[in-house]
């Protein structure tokens, strides 16, 4: 094979959208439009019943040997109760951290089959398109001291700390001015600089690396005005760059402005090698592994199809097929098919298997 | 005088919107409803200009000697290259700590008369009324060590540094759900305990003093996915706690669902005394100083005057006159009357003085 695969479906109804991909890359490669090895491996809470951690090292050294990792949800409420550091979000924390992907890609996109499911006014959001690109591996997700001790008369502090160093924003801020270049050459810097250093030296090294992108548009904004600003008026954004903490955050608004939350994907990327020039590469659905209907055999698929899509394009350079999916995507929308979270109307409410199935034969 | 105020209005419209507070309170003082004494100071570019400092330490020793502060507004692009301490925003920062007003109340309303102003639809925010509590006085925001060092190579590194102590968290809970009594009973804490350890502490404490409210349903919900549940359906909301950074961003999304920006007040209150069980009191806008429009006369004062309703509420425990302010800015919007930033086809768009004057008259 010629590129690898691993899989990590996760739990909930990341196990059933897995299914999906692995329909959808069973056919890529009957077809020969692609050559993908692929492996499977455990991680959240299905990987903590079998081996009592959120992943093991095995599949960790996996995900790193992989050309890309694809991967489902994590976390259900049958893991509240685990040790801290078992708890499934901690395969998610440490497969970012080891593989290094600092680049996380939020594509927040209105397909016009669905701008009636946001709850935001019709014209606001139709044709929105907006890409938050998120710091991944820095800030109060990673920084240390991360503590809590034992003070006096049975109180106790908590500690997180916000690092980030120049060359962590200076690279994150180089993807975002990239991928402004092939879009519409703007990219707006969120950070709380009014308050924290972090964000006076973000919004110091932002603009050192802006002077050499002179063609595209700069913007500095507040994280708080970004959050309303979403909310007022999304379509001023094209590029939004921001820490992991803003980016987790403004991410998640900006998804639920479209109406299509069940159908974003997202994709983390590392530096190049120098070698090689590839990067390590993960993709994942925007949403989380929805307990509440796992199971069912209702879940959308189409977050976790556009994930794989996305890898095509930014790990293996095969934009035709990758827009062969989105299209494929669209289309089954205009057609009328949903699944239950984004039922309407006059439209036809299929199961997963259903969707996928559509999905694959457009 | 049985009570001091002490103006601060600061920069922009801050000082616009300030002369319809002094307005309000010479008539309910001549009506003698209120027997207020007031004092002016400076605060933000304002102070910096005359003083070379954000605030000087007088006005501070007068806001805390003060029975209120009611504040207007900081900062503009005139002052973006004033040296980091002495920037506007250091004003309230500076403020904030020294009077020790930890709880600070954000309450989330939308006017009927406004609704469409939203860029929500109408239904998800018609009637919506919520209350952010956020902890003002620690967190993010003043823990130490909050440093930029350079290190080798011309590389820096920021770093900012979360902290929460037990009785931080237990006061700003007590706040919340005895307002909650107050209101329908129901409390989200809202947090990153996947991520964060004071999230961790925070969830734990709130759960302690949630067991001396069993009469107050209890939510957790992660702040991320609690800025997607203000923009998917925010009535499910009624009291939400959180800490200082994200309830910076939360209370602004939630103020801006409402289509009503510029009409949301905000109290910030300390411990009650001992002795006196006074509190001391900030009161404030939510939005800011609006330097594009400052200084033509056609700025929103409602918040503003809002404001004032809220110290008379919480400060003075003179409900009614309060309730007479707020319904008379009620009336006013129903009326017709609109300043330009919620103009609307078919209602009288007209300037600050003329609003001011039209809520008193009523
Ligand atoms: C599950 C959680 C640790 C994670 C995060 O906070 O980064 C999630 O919210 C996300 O945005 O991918
Ligand atoms: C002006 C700024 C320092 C302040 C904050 O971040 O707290 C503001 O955004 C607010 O919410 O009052």
């Amino acid at each position: 094979a010629t590129h690898s695969l691993f899989l990590l479906p996760g739990d909930g109804i990341g196990t059933e959208i897995m299914v999906e991909v692995e329909k959808l890359i069973a056919w890529t490669n009957s077809e020969q439009l692609t050559d993908f090895s692929t492996d499977t491996g455990l991680a959240g809470g299905s990987a903590y019943d079998r081996h009592q951690v959120a992943i093991t090292d095995e599949d960790v050294a996996k995900a790193k040997a992989s050309d890309a990792v694809i991967f489902g949800a994590v976390g259900g409420p049958k893991w509240d109760n685990v040790p801290y550091e078992h708890r499934p979000e901690a395969a998610l924390l440490r497969l970012r951290k080891e593989m290094a992907v600092f680049a996380n890609l939020r594509p927040a996109i209105c397909y016009p089959a669905l701008a009636d499911a946001s709850s935001l006014k019709r014209e606001l959001v139709e044709g929105l398109d907006i890409l938050i690109v998120r710091e991944l591996t820095g800030g109060v997700y990673f920084g240390e001291p991360k503590t809590i001790t034992d003070l006096e008369n049975g109180q106790k502090r908590a500690i997180d700390t916000q690092v980030y160093e120049t060359y962590e924003i200076d690279r994150i801020a180089r993807v975002a001015f990239d991928l402004a270049r092939t879009r519409n050459n703007k990219v707006h810097s969120a950070d709380k600089k009014n308050v924290m250093k972090s964000g006076v030296l973000w919004d110091e090294v932002v603009k050192g690396v802006g002077k050499d992108f002179s063609d595209v548009e700069l913007h500095h904004i507040l994280a708080d005005n970004a959050a309303m600003q979403l909310v007022r008026n999304p379509k001023q954004f094209d590029v939004m760059v921001t820490d992991n903490l803003f980016g987790d955050i403004l991410s998640d608004v900006a998804a639920m402005l479209t109406g299509s939350l069940g159908m974003l994907p997202s994709a983390s990327l590392g530096a190049p090698d120098p070698v090689t020039g590839k990067r390590k590469a993960f993709y994942e659905p925007v949403h989380g592994s929805a307990p509440d209907i796992a199971g069912k055999g209702i879940a959308n698929p189409i977050a976790m199809i556009a994930s794989v899509a996305m890898a095509l394009r930014y790990s293996f350079g095969m934009i035709e097929l990758a827009t062969r999916i989105e299209n494929a995507i669209s289309a089954v929308l205009s057609d009328g098919l949903r699944t239950g979270d984004i039922a309407q109307d006059n439209r036809k409410t299929v199961g997963t298997e259903e969707m996928g199935a559509a999905i694959l034969s457009k």
